[in-house]
């Protein structure tokens, strides 16, 4: 298939991937930014450290994905990849990359205006999900800019992607 | 124009409009449960209080529409429409929303694949434009709900739009 084609869609399946893809970078450059132990720590308001934030963020990207693909339905299990360190976190975050890139690929054209109850759970469009996975994303990793901002650190550019 | 039509778009210029306004109706729920004064001067970590997003919200979404639907270029101003009280804020919201849904039916199908340079400063394709203006709503309105948190006050549910 020619990617290139012209067309007059608001925004393509590829375009959508590689949106979210850049948000996905810039998160990452987010927990970067966190000291080791502020990321399972620091709170404010009685919210969750950012740590919890990200754990949720990546149970819900793949396996989420994977039920769009045509995979089996799965629960929403916050605890099923827990990474204790940065390392670990990150090494999980980019593992979770590649896996989106090629569970995408297997969502056919027609699938994101169909229903889905994700996780067994969740009703709405394919495509109203995975927004609500992306803008999920962009409102914790906004809170974690204030922890950042609090602790005295300049968290990285919002454009950045 | 049969709006009911079967598509097999990742998501139709009316599907983004609605979900974008739902965002805009969440954003006056958080808007409405901040304390008058809070408003205008809570702040944490050195950032900007509330109210002072909010404008810049403001700024942004009509002015950057009416740019796509093919009015004249102008510049980003943030001071441009002042509101010094919640309520005058609220009215000016309220006149947003039905701004937003005049511009964005004139935009033409074929327009959101175009390229833009938004406010004559940003350039991008017209739907990654759009989706900025999205994105930067809720990057902002996650940073309130910290701040409303913090006041001990309890956010409206994310997921209610």
């Amino acid at each position: 298939m020619d990617t290139r084609v012209k067309t007059t869609e608001v925004i393509t399946s590829a375009q959508l991937l590689e949106h979210w893809q850049g948000h996905r970078r810039l998160t990452r450059r987010v927990i970067e930014a966190f000291p080791e132990q502020e990321l399972y720590t620091y709170s404010l308001g009685g919210m969750r450290p950012f740590g919890d934030m990200v754990q949720e963020l990546l149970a819900i990207a793949v396996p989420g994905i994977r039920q769009v693909a045509g995979e089996p339905v799965e629960e929403l299990n916050e605890q099923l990849e827990q990474a204790k360190t940065k390392a670990g976190m990150l090494a999980l975050w980019d593992e979770a990359t590649t896996e989106l890139d090629r569970y995408w690929g297997q969502i056919p054209q027609e699938r994101f205006q169909e229903r889905i109850l994700a996780f067994g759970e969740y009703e709405g469009t394919v495509w109203s999900t995975i927004f609500y996975f992306i803008d999920n994303e962009i409102h914790h990793r906004a809170q974690g800019y204030v922890y950042l901002r609090t602790l005295g650190l300049e968290p990285p550019q919002f454009w950045d992607r």
